[in-house]
């Protein structure tokens, strides 16, 4: 029987006791430090530790070699994806993942995530150029990770300033229209084993910017901070549900052609529900730290599952029904 | 038996969910279109479909026919009211209904709110005239759904500007004082079978304008959208329960000597709590979208029922036991 | 077999529900009204009353000695600690409380929860000294219960003007460094049974402030009030968990050293997430309101339970423990 193995971050407590529910051994690749955090969670904790100095040596043969041996299957996670590297998890990692790795390196780059979008026909944030800035627009760097450096102006002038100010390569920016809306963050699941697509449930991302208002009526500028702390469970008017749905379809026929065998398991759309509709300004090709509002189960999974359904437990029931099966290749890769 | 019928669409998820728990048959009137969303969630979609092009059909002899023959009890929700009509469901709809249609009536007009309201002895928003417009009012139109068209002024220039820019008739507009304060919508049972109200949770509309401040410091005025969008959960401080319960129980018997034998089943107050208590400025009088949240029960069901209790399920719950004592017409109109 | 007893307000609830589910028998310290408000939640109302005028009347030695008689436990809440006052608590109340007494000493005066955090090498807010107001700070007052009347000024000319609009005395403000961040309320319980520090959520308070942005770009000066309503749920990034625990430790540790045996049982860290980590401007040294969204467990505790867990069953849980191995003593103060 495999066992489950990820790092000791983002999502893994879920992983962990999803895969405890479901009779997996589990596998905690840790730094020593956060040993004793898991420690506290006796029902979420691995059984075992591969404790590394660095998370990026898991990619060291003996680690490799460690894991393989051990018939671990590695489930990705957000943390995972940053400390490794697409690329490496790609080209270095030999340890089976659970879900279709190549889609890690669809979700990592902006462009290429611009195409599998256009190719699902869903909305996005447009690009704006920089002689075309008229209004408020919103401002991206590649190498922010969770939301941290990101910015909002309204003019070339501020634009520039701006870039001074936080010292950043003007050049690398990603300028995009400054959308209008409330925000859903949409957890889906791609069941090969049921052939079906799941919607697990919504939750909103906290950012610093969430508490500008506290400022208000003098703003202190530290709050335009988009750097994510954590998450808030939210639920979707359920008229709502067909779109929402329906673009979870799009993008996941979309991934099978542009990466065959597309989408495995759980992915996020990240959107802005404007007036006009969903925009979808994000993809993640595994699972999100907002399903950590969840180890029991959404607002939605009762309405699929009789047991308390985690997205983490989820991961576990299918790559067991993959295993009895005799059919592991279609949910690894 | 009778079978839990509902239109498919903003809490028939749960409405379902909860006729399933409880062992009645259900039937979903539904667009072609929202069938396969409805399909994507198992243990909540309906076990036969009636599909019509227009819910307005359901109206139609031949429909209400089939629904009295399959011994269907109809459940109205929000999208139902809308699609349907008040007036309608009290003169041409012939299908028992779940609660008192004529409470639907009492919902839907803002003036026969202000009365059961007034004889609640439940503190409600002020009407400003026109000519009063002194400082911040709040501007609301009779037509407008879910919040959508709502917009908030400072002076009667102001006032006049905006219902110019947004073409709407600036007499039909209510023109009430703008209030301070944290908004609770409060989620009630009366139970007749019980005789019993119950407080079954509390909830948080998400609308456009609640991510307003992260357009901060410049506001793009789209924001000043009051569309809801979804649901957010919460729960009050302890020492306002009984204030909220008591509100609760001066509606109920307000609704009893205005429409007999009053309301029965869901309903719900949507109040803002300002430093002086409780203003209500809606009344719902069937279940509320916001109870959506809570398909396994909310942080208060549990004081009060030993198994996860959801809105949907108490329907049927309630449903089940006048059935059973051969009560039905103490729950059905 | 002891009772659980308590003040029939703030987390009253709770606290019955998970006795009951522990099989203790309950006693509610109420006024008479309020019984019935808990009496609309059967399953966590209390099997008795003790009816008082006043709370500060469970000083009285006949309703003390009633509560002896009944083997009754009190287990302190923000609203007992707030009525009896923790000055009587240590000095005047001979019924045994669940928890160490002396804590709630040390959580009501600043300069005491100053030195406490102190000790415990956690960042808190920065008293700054009238002369030297800068830019923004935060003021708050000593007998402000729930946020009531704190306020943010940007000079002081400005602190002046506010404190003679509120007619409140200037020397008795506490001035603080004004913080940027995300709010978080993290709940730990400490068990001499078990002798380990639980992590069992985190909340975020919803105050009328936090309503601010739907009244832009004119705000009302009246949404600027940090009264505390209700509480709304969420959760940490993973990542963040290690400081929050770590934090949570400290503060343990050093409570053994300044008022041994140190916290017994619930406290909680109340906290702001700012970009470089957690400042903690209170400690809550009992249960706290926030944790009311868990009456079936928080999106932590299943990760440490089997069974559904609440703060409230938590201590109930405690107790029998210690009842049952005759350690009440380790539990009780």
């Amino acid at each position: 029987m495999v066992s489950i193995a990820t790092i000791c971050s983002h999502s893994a407590l879920q992983i962990f006791h999803g895969a405890r529910q479901e009779g997996f051994g589990t596998i905690g690749v840790a730094k020593k430090s956060v040993k004793k955090t898991y420690g506290s969670f006796p029902l979420a904790a691995p059984d075992e530790y591969v404790i590394v100095d660095d998370y990026y040596r898991l990619l060291h043969p003996s680690v490799q070699r460690g894991l393989i041996k051990k018939n671990a299957v590695l489930i990705p996670h957000g943390s995972f994806v940053e400390y490794i590297g697409s690329e490496n998890i790609l080209s270095k990692l030999k340890v089976p993942l659970f879900g279709n790795r190549k889609s890690l390196k669809w979700e990592s780059s902006r462009s290429k995530q611009e195409e599998w979008l256009k190719k699902s026909k869903v909305r996005f944030p447009k690009t704006i150029d920089f002689e075309d800035i008229a209004g408020r627009v919103f401002v991206k760097f590649g190498g922010a990770k969770g939301g941290k450096g990101f910015f909002s102006v309204s003019s070339r002038t501020e634009f520039l300033e701006e870039c001074v100010k936080r010292n950043v390569d003007s050049k690398t920016a990603a300028i995009q229209e400054f959308l209008v809306g409330s925000r859903y963050y949409l957890h889906f699941f791609h069941s090969p084993m049921q052939r079906r697509l799941e919607f697990l449930g919504a939750d909103k991302r906290i950012e610093i910017i969430d508490e500008a208002y506290r400022g208000l009526p003098k703003i202190n500028e530290d709050f335009f901070d988009y750097t994510v702390t954590g998450n808030a469970p939210v639920v979707l008017r359920e008229s709502l549900l067909p779109q929402a749905i329906d673009m979870g379809e799009r993008v996941l026929e979309a991934s099978k052609k542009l990466f065959k065998p597309g989408l495995i398991g759980p992915f996020c759309l990240e959107t802005m529900l404007t007036k006009n509709g969903f925009v979808c300004f994000e993809i993640s090709a595994r699972i999100v730290a907002g399903t950590n509002l969840y180890p029991q189960g959404s607002p939605y999974s009762p309405y699929i599952f009789e047991e308390p359904m985690s997205t983490g437990r989820r991961i576990a029931v299918e790559l067991a029904e993959a295993e009895r099966e005799g059919k592991l290749e279609k949910v690894l890769s």
